[in-house]
C-alpha cells in the first residue's frame, strides 16, 4: 500500500510547485528538493484542482443511457424506465454500478451520493475502485414490513469495508412515493445514526399540484411541518420554490443538489439558483442518473449550470466560474462532512491533474474559466482520492 | 495524394460494413470483399457518422478564450474584446486561427462558417489543414472607402487556393454597425457573385429595442424593407423574433444559426427554436468565438440547443437527438450548398468515426441519442473531410 505520493512540476494557482501526499493528506504544497516518496508522478504541463463531488445519482442507471428520451416525464417513467427496473437483476446493477464508476472517475469525479437499489452491488463496485461514496438506502411506501425492517437493520449495523471512504445515507424517495409517517422515521433514523438524508424535492411542477391537493401546501413546508428538514437532509432539484420556501431550507440547513441537465432535459423546470443563494443555502452539484442526462460528466454539469443561470437571469455576471467550479467541488464535500474540496495542506488528498496543452485549455487568461466553460473531461489525465491514484494518464 | 479509402468493419445505421471513398465522394457503402484502395482504417469498433457544420463563428477569437467572463454585455465588449482586438496583429490572428482550428477537427468539425480581419491568415490556415470553410469578408460603416474598395475587390476576383474547399461571405457585421446603404450594397454583392452573406441578427433585446427607435421597425423587419433578406443570407443569432417575423424569415428562405452557449453565456436570451421551426425556417448550429462559449465543440453544442429547446418550451419532447444532430450536421451542409452531411453513395466524403467503446457510449440501445446527449468530444477517432483523413487515432 503506497503511503505517500509525490507531484511534481505542478501548476497550483500559476506557480510551479512539488505537492507531497502522506497519509490520505495533503501535507506539503511546497515540498524541497530532495523528497522522496513511494510514488512520484511529473504533472509537468498540467495543473492540480480539486476533484468532483456528484452529489445527486442513480448510478447503475447507466444501463438506461438512451434507452428512452424526448418525451413527456409520465410516458417515460411508465412506459420505459419502469418497467426495465422491473426486470433487472443484481448482476445487471454490478454491471450498471460498474460502468458508472467508470464513467464517474474517468471523468474527473471522486464521489458521489446514489440512490438506488441492490446496493450491496454497488457498494462492492466502489470498494474495488477506491472512490467515495454515499450509498443511498432507498424507502417507498410499498416496501413491506420485512423489507422495512431489513433496510433499517442494515443502516443500523453498517460497517464500512473500505475504512472511511463509504457510507449509507437514509434516502426516502421523494414526499410522492413515502407517506408522512415513514419519512418521519427515515428522518429520526438519520438523525439518531448520524447519517445523511436523501430525497428527491419539488423536482417539477406536479409533486407541488399534488402536494397542495393533498397535504394543502408546498413540498418543502410540508417537510418542514412534519420536521424532516435539518442539517442532515440532500434535496436533489429543488426547483419548484419560493422565496419564503427558499428561506426556510437555509434556516434549516438543508442542502440543495443542483441537477441542470437533468433539469432542462425532462422540461421540470429552471433551477432558481439566485434565489437559492441569496437565502443562504449551500448549494451542490448532480448529474442525476444517466438515464435523464445522459452522462455523469460534472465538468459538463458545471457549464450547464452557469450558463442556465445566466440566460434564466438574464444576467452574465449569474454564477461566474467561480461559483459554478465551488458547487461541484468544495460544496459537495462539505455537505458530505469530507475535510476535502479544496487543495491545501492537512486536508485529505482529492485531487485532479488536468493537461494544459489541450486546445481547449489555451490559452490560459484565467484557468478556472477554461476549466468550467471550455475544457472537456479528457483534459483530466489523473485522479487522485484520498491520497491514492485512481486513474493516471487517463488509465484506470 | 490519396485518391481512394476504404474504412473497414465500420458501423453504419447498426450493421457492420466496409465503406470505400473515392474522388472525395462515398462510391459505396457496401464495399465487396477484395476491394482495395490507396489507404485503408480499420474502424472495429467504431460508428460512421457525419461530422459537424459550424455555421458562425470567430475563429481567431481563440485568443480570448477566458480573457474576460461573466460580466454585462458592453462592459465585456467596450472595456475587454474591442481594447485586446485593436491589439491583434496579422501574426496573432495567424496564431488564433491555427488554434481553432485544430480545436475543430479534434471536436468533429469539418466546416466552419467565420467573421472575423485579417482573413488571409485564417485562410492560409485553413488550406494547410484541408478543412472546409467560409470565410467572411466582414463589413462595418466604420470602414474608409478605400477598405470598403478593397474588400469589394476580393470578393470579386476570389480564387480559392484550395480547389473547392473555401469559399469567401459578405459579412455585414449587424445592422447596427452597418448603415443602410452599406447593408443594400453588400445583399447586392452577395446575389451578384453568388455567394453567402453572412450577418449577426436580433442577437439582442437592445438590437431590438435600438432598431425600433430609430427604424420604426424590428431588425428582421428592417432588413426585409431594404430588401437584404434571401436565401444567401445566414443569420447568426435570432433570438428575437415574433412570429411573423418568423415567417418572413422562412419564406425568404433565410438560415437561422442558432448559438445556444453564446446566447445563454452572455445572457442575450433564449432560441425561440419551436416558434422558427414550425414558421419553416432552415436551423443550423454554430458555436461562435471562443470568447463567448467558450469552446468549439459541437458535440457540446448539440446537447445545449436541445437541453435548452425543451426546459425553455416545458416540452421533453422538443428537440429530440435527431433534429439536434440534424441541426448540426447536414442542415449546415445544406445551407451552404454542400453535396455532403449524410453517409450516403455520391455524396462527398465528410464523416466521423466514433468510439463505441467509451464509457459515455455504453450501452447503446440508441446511437444518435448517446451521440447528442451522452458522448464527449474525446470519442471521436478519425474525422475524414472531402475524402481525405484529417485526423486518426485523435492525431491530427
Amino acid at each position: 500500500m503506497m503511503d505517500s505520493l509525490l507531484v511534481k512540476n505542478v501548476l497550483l494557482d500559476g506557480a510551479r510547485t512539488d505537492i507531497l501526499i502522506e497519509n490520505h493528506r495533503f501535507r506539503s504544497l511546497n515540498a524541497p528538493e530532495g523528497t522522496v516518496a513511494d510514488e512520484a508522478i511529473d504533472a509537468d504541463g498540467m495543473a492540480i484542482l480539486p476533484p468532483f463531488y456528484n452529489t445527486h445519482t442513480h448510478a447503475a442507471m447507466s444501463l438506461l443511457r438512451g434507452y428512452a428520451d424526448d418525451m413527456p416525464l409520465q410516458k417515460w417513467l411508465r412506459d420505459y424506465i419502469w418497467p426495465y427496473e422491473d426486470k433487472l437483476t443484481a448482476a445487471d446493477i454490478r454491471e450498471g454500478s460498474r460502468l458508472a464508476v467508470r464513467e464517474m472517475v474517468k471523468t474527473g469525479t471522486v464521489f458521489f451520493s446514489d440512490m438506488y437499489f441492490d446496493i450491496e452491488e454497488t457498494i462492492r463496485i466502489v470498494q474495488e475502485t477506491g472512490m467515495r461514496a454515499a450509498i443511498g438506502v432507498t424507502f417507498v411506501e410499498a416496501h413491506s414490513k420485512s423489507q422495512l425492517a431489513e433496510k433499517l437493520d442494515m443502516l443500523s449495523h453498517w460497517s464500512d469495508p473500505s475504512g472511511g471512504l463509504i457510507t449509507l445515507t437514509v434516502a426516502p424517495h421523494a414526499i410522492y412515493t413515502v407517506g408522512p409517517d415513514l419519512l418521519v422515521r427515515c428522518s429520526e433514523t438519520a438523525c439518531r445514526l448520524g447519517l445523511k438524508l436523501h430525497i428527491h424535492l419539488s423536482e417539477t411542477q406536479k409533486e407541488v399540484e399534488d402536494c397542495l391537493r393533498e397535504q394543502g401546501t408546498t413540498p418543502v413546508r410540508y417537510l418542514d411541518r412534519l420536521g424532516v428538514l435539518g442539517p442532515e437532509v440532500v434535496a436533489a432539484h429543488v426547483v419548484h420554490v419560493d422565496d419564503e420556501e427558499a428561506e426556510i431550507l437555509a434556516a434549516r440547513g438543508v442542502t440543495v443538489a443542483h441537477c441542470p441537465c437533468s433539469n432542462m432535459k425532462l422540461a421540470s423546470g429552471v433551477f432558481p439558483y439566485e434565489r437559492l443563494r441569496k437565502a443562504g443555502c449551500r448549494i451542490t452539484l448532480g448529474t442525476d442518473g444517466d438515464s435523464s442526462n445522459n452522462n455523469l460528466d460534472m465538468r459538463e454539469e458545471m457549464k450547464f449550470a452557469a450558463l442556465l443561470a445566466k440566460v434564466s437571469s438574464g444576467d452574465p455576471a449569474a454564477m461566474p466560474a467561480e461559483e459554478a467550479f465551488a458547487i461541484a467541488t468544495r460544496n459537495g464535500a462539505e455537505a458530505f462532512g469530507f475535510d476535502a474540496g479544496v487543495i491545501a495542506v492537512g486536508k485529505l488528498a482529492d485531487a485532479l491533474l488536468v493537461r494544459l496543452d489541450d486546445e481547449r485549455m489555451l490559452p490560459c487568461h484565467h484557468l478556472l474559466s477554461n476549466w468550467v466553460y471550455a475544457a472537456g473531461s479528457s483534459c483530466i489525465d489523473t485522479v487522485i482520492c484520498n491520497g491514492r491514484i485512481l486513474m493516471k494518464n487517463r488509465i484506470l
